[in-house]
């Protein structure tokens, strides 16, 4: 049936709901191009201010997954589980927690992107490592998933690429901050994708999408809800970003903490959040029994991190890159850290190169900022706070401006209020 | 000063003022291009449905004339003063309200646009006068306004090219109906035409954009006001358009009924309306003396008008053109005509080819419809109500179709509830 770009904006403008035909109609209308870029951003504008219903955003849903192919994973013996997250600062857990998953005879098919502002993209920190790959072909990803169990890869263009259209128009016109439509972006691709089952991460912060816990509990019970009714097994983890997870943010130095994490080691809030994933998805996977501590204190994890990047053709031994020039952050005073922004270092790390501001730029592997005390450290005035990492010295300035007021430093005796990593958890 | 295009739409999506500099800068970087055409309707859907402040409205309607060329009637002896109608069914009020006024030693520089949709368009209706030509330049325009006094012209293409851009851009992206920008594109014509006087004729009912009077009220406000702060002496008065003007909706149809009423006669609502406007733009100009009625009984007025077409190309006494299939629409029984529904009256001219369906198709001079009875009159079974005119006798199906509710009739002895033409007036 055919219907007016016009008469399906005038229902959403006048707060009216959206029928199954027209959204059915104005998606593939859009995708084939004869609904132009101007109506769908009218459109767009018109969702944000007036919002969607449940049946309404799982049409949408359905509809973009219906513009383009879908994956099928039933060949494989393994189960399957994803994860995704909605985007922070040092948010580099993907790394560590895919090939950790997979330790338990599961498949992880990480289909990932790239960054853009100042949340990092997880194929961008993997191609700092010599001679990985992001693009596999299908056939290459399914053979992948069977023998070694995660796969991190770029998704192809057929899965929903009515969402890839949309969301280019989304960015540039002020119609990115709308629930239905962030979640039915990031549904549309897991539920095309394939997935058996999906654990969200649904960060809230400063150095998230979503600043306020509220937000984000909506979201994630809209994304939970689209993949339960498309058969998905889904749950989101709400955690927190204020604060950068870790202590680095940058591609290179965020392979190098995973590794640390894989090694056993590393940071306390990537393995809190890194297990605390592991045992979400392995639990959704069938395999509640399985301890993922162990195998990141054994060995296992690591050497399922090896088997996945040698067969995307990395070097897991090759020396990453690191910079050319480096500066330091200076603690002003003695102190307690009570705060260190996300969102500002996040900037930082874009500005020294990380990260980029247009889809056609090229980031810097070795670019970033690593920082050396958390909220809760005590600090001497002088002592370094962070080291910023970059191959272009001109940067450093306009990364130390953000800076200014990213931490925030109270008496000794002081002791900042912390919630824990995990937030909430929304089940289906 | 540059600005962002996201962040101007980001202002007002969140409900936000725009600050001058904000509407100066996005209303100039979309003429230039610079600000793309989905930016532009997000931006536009984000007004509809936030709307502007006093102020907003001002300063967008400033930046709009500002895009353009301003015209200089200073060096005319006359004072000058214009109508603006929102449009209607049947609305020819243009035609003998122009050379009447010009009678008093007034200019009326009316510069018209073409119909689009089920409003016909002042110049497709004298254009049905052979020879007539709608194109002027501006010299031409000055010289007529000196020595004819009444003008009815096509706007230059150099009169607030914004409006024009942003007026194609909402026509296809449901953002018309919008106060603000009603109001704006409107007075940002007008005042960029360079009028001293400025007399609105905002409709109000079916056949009107404004269906109700509140909302017509609000937009003849906020353009009495942007006229008042402009500088131009403006008024508005509201009136009915639930019921076609006069007994004509087609452009030869409208040009004969015009000349009855130039000859002192025709229907009397037109010629009520006619003498109301006219009152409204003499006081305005400095006339409150002025007796339009008698210049319409002692053939002043029709002086006036034959002039205004012989200067413009024009044969006032050629024979206008006449349909070559006419069908009668007839009463269904006996009764009281209680309404004669506009909008369908409207849709129907346009479907037997009075109007167009987009901006480049043609019209037919001839095509319309004649009505034979109005609100009040008593009908018998079987007589005419009305008179459909095409050239294409194939378009009669679907005129037809739209007329089956548009006359409602009530036993003998009813009389339909009437509150006069003239609904209200506002002043500056």
């Amino acid at each position: 049936m055919s219907h007016d770009a016009v008469d399906v904006i005038r229902t959403k403008r006048d707060g009216g709901q959206l029928s199954p035909d027209q959204i059915d109609w104005v998606i593939d209308a859009y995708t084939r191009g004869d609904v132009a870029e101007e109506q769908m951003s009218a459109l767009a504008m018109a969702i944000l201010l007036r919002g969607m219903t449940r049946a309404e955003v799982a049409r949408w849903t359905g509809a973009m997954i219906a513009s383009g192919e879908r994956m099928d994973f039933s060949a494989l013996t393994r189960p399957t589980v994803d994860k995704h997250s909605t985007g922070g600062v040092g948010d580099k857990i993907t790394l560590p927690l895919a090939p950790l998953v997979a330790v338990f005879d599961v498949a992880v098919p990480q289909l990932s992107g790239r960054g853009l502002g100042h949340t990092g993209g997880t194929l961008d920190k993997l191609e700092s490592i010599p001679g990985w790959r992001a693009a596999l072909s299908n056939t290459e990803m399914l053979a992948q998933l069977d023998d070694v169990g995660a796969v991190i890869c770029q998704a192809g263009s057929g899965l929903a690429p009515a969402d890839r259209k949309l969301y280019a128009l989304r960015d540039v016109t002020g119609t990115v901050e709308s629930i239905p439509l962030i979640a039915s972006s990031i549904m549309s691709k897991k539920i095309a994708e394939g997935t058996g089952a999906l654990v969200l991460d649904v960060k809230v912060g400063s150095g998230a999408f979503m600043k306020d816990l509220q937000d984000a509990r909506e979201l994630a019970r809209t994304m939970v809800d689209l993949g339960t009714d498309a058969g998905v097994r889904t749950s989101a983890l709400l955690t927190d970003m204020s604060t950068p997870l870790g202590l680095t943010a940058g591609n290179a130095l965020e392979v190098r903490e995973s590794v640390e994490v894989l090694a056993g080691g590393g940071p306390p809030d990537v393995v809190e959040l890194t297990l605390a994933l592991a045992r979400e998805m392995l639990d959704a996977a069938g395999r509640p029994d399985a301890d993922p501590a162990a195998a990141l204190a054994d060995g296992r994890a690591m050497d399922s991190w090896r088997a996945m990047i040698i067969a995307q053709g990395g070097d897991p031994d090759a020396p990453l890159p690191t910079a050319r020039h480096t500066e330091y952050l200076l603690a002003p005073a003695d102190g307690v850290v009570m705060e260190m922004d996300a969102y500002a270092v996040g900037v930082a790390a874009w500005r020294l190169g990380a990260g980029r501001a247009r889809k056609e730029d090229p980031v810097q592997a070795a670019a970033g900022v690593e920082l050396h005390a958390k909220p809760g450290a005590l600090v001497r005035a002088g002592e370094p706070l962070m080291t910023l990492h970059t191959d272009t010295p001109e940067r450093f300035t306009r990364a130390m401006a953000v800076l200014d007021d990213a931490v925030q430093l109270a008496p000794e005796g002081s002791r900042p209020a912390r919630a824990g990593i995990v937030l909430d958890r929304i089940g289906s």
